[in-house]
């Protein structure tokens, strides 16, 4: 009796802990240590725990063998649950009530709302999966959960370039560069210590129009030496076709906004 | 064996789900529908999980009985993972290193990292469990990932206070206050359709210093007519004692920044 008492505390710990901190390794003598249980159990556990996360289209477990080894979730979302997050996203975001005027397009519900956010950083941490990047950069202010919630999945710390020069930040490299929408000359600027020469990246931003914004946060990264591996963003915009990066990845595109006609576009892209 | 196969992956899979959705109640027909067992069944499972998550300090499992009822996953943090936290915490607060000229302190490194706000917003919900907020409001940009991540546990969403006026965010409402440490005088604005009146709502930022921040955000809420249940901040500061607001809770206290002797004395307040 004891021992299955024991085997169903292991399931629901263990089950918890890993999925809870996506892509942090776990060493079995951590369990061991929190369990009482010896490895070859809690290999058993972890092969069960696997294979239901699995089977319920709730993510992977990946088992890294040998010294500096251990077990650690990779936060797969399902093909079932992508293509239904993206009809409730969809149908959410085409609400002609968006519409603002000047053709803008009202958003902050849905990029301040932890399930969204939560749904979209999954299918954009998928895309980058196999990138080992040291942290994840967005520019404030909009895209900042997502970009967490991207930093999250690869526990990774988030960088935040910031859009004016604060005293907080102590010294700062600074770039000027022009706003694809507004065409305005914009500054960026981001602390000499919140990275180092020769990490990696990801960009993720939570809507590309003209890609002025991210192209500087790129242009930013050259000067501290860093490696750009991806690009991601919610949304982007149909027109310009020409933006001023070319590699990045999107969700979702904006297609049209008809002030007039209240008409708003919105199709998935993945 | 079938049986007992099926209840290894109930407890992992319901252990998985329920504490990756904090504080969101799942009517019981959710995991019947999903894993076809009974409801009788399902109860034993979320017993010996609410037993096992209990017995390693990883938080609660609540069941409301009847029509509307459910069960849901209270993410209390233990008193030891607190302490041993606290200590992690305040000892990387105080690194002299972050001293920046004028006695300002680096703080993005923490307040940008997935696993410190996971940390802070588990604490920082604990002294509002019992509150019941449509959402959780905070001011751009620092505080927006604690904020978000306390949002996330309330199970509600984020809504964020811009410091200036942007055209994508339709009608706002703008007020003007004293920024507690600059003196100087700033706007801040809201939109309109971010919010509704009656609403209840608990203001969340990183760092409160003379106050100014947050009671214009208490002010915004008066023109707003939304009832604040509570406010809370990672780091206060001891000076000035009397701040623009009274009651909130606060994780750290900032004691002392010297320049000169590059001495940081940071305290845990919980």
């Amino acid at each position: 009796m004891i021992d299955i008492a024991t085997r169903k505390e292991r399931l629901s710990i263990i089950s918890a802990i890993l999925t809870n901190h996506p892509n942090h390794l776990y060493p079995l003598s951590y369990f061991s240590d929190l369990l009482g249980s010896a490895k070859s159990t809690l290999s058993e556990d972890i092969s069960i725990i696997k294979e239901t996360l699995k089977k319920y289209g709730q993510g992977e477990i990946e088992v890294l063998m040998g010294a500096g080894g251990g077990v650690r979730y990779l936060p797969f979302i399902s093909d079932a649950e992508k293509r239904q997050v993206m009809k409730e996203i969809l149908m959410k975001m085409q609400m002609p009530s968006r519409i603002l005027p000047g053709g803008y397009v009202y958003t902050a519900d849905i990029f301040y709302n932890p399930y969204y956010i939560d749904k979209f950083s999954r299918i954009l941490w998928s895309f980058f999966s196999r990138a080992n990047p040291d942290f994840i950069i967005t520019a404030e202010a909009k895209g900042i959960p997502l970009a967490m919630g991207v930093a999250k999945l690869f526990d990774r710390p988030l960088v935040v370039v910031r859009k004016e020069n604060k005293v907080t930040e102590g010294s700062v490299v600074t770039i000027n560069y022009i706003s694809g929408s507004s065409k305005r000359i914009q500054t960026m600027s981001l602390a000499k210590r919140a990275v180092s020469e020769g990490q990696k990246t990801i960009i993720i931003d939570d809507f590309i129009a003209g890609g002025g914004t991210v192209r500087a946060i790129f242009e930013m990264m050259k000067e501290f030496s860093i490696t750009v591996l991806g690009c991601g963003a919610a949304i982007s915009t149909r027109q310009p076709e020409r933006k001023r990066i070319e590699n990045y990845k999107s969700l979702m595109i904006l297609e049209e906004v008809n002030e007039e006609l209240q008409k708003l576009v919105v199709t998935s892209n993945i």
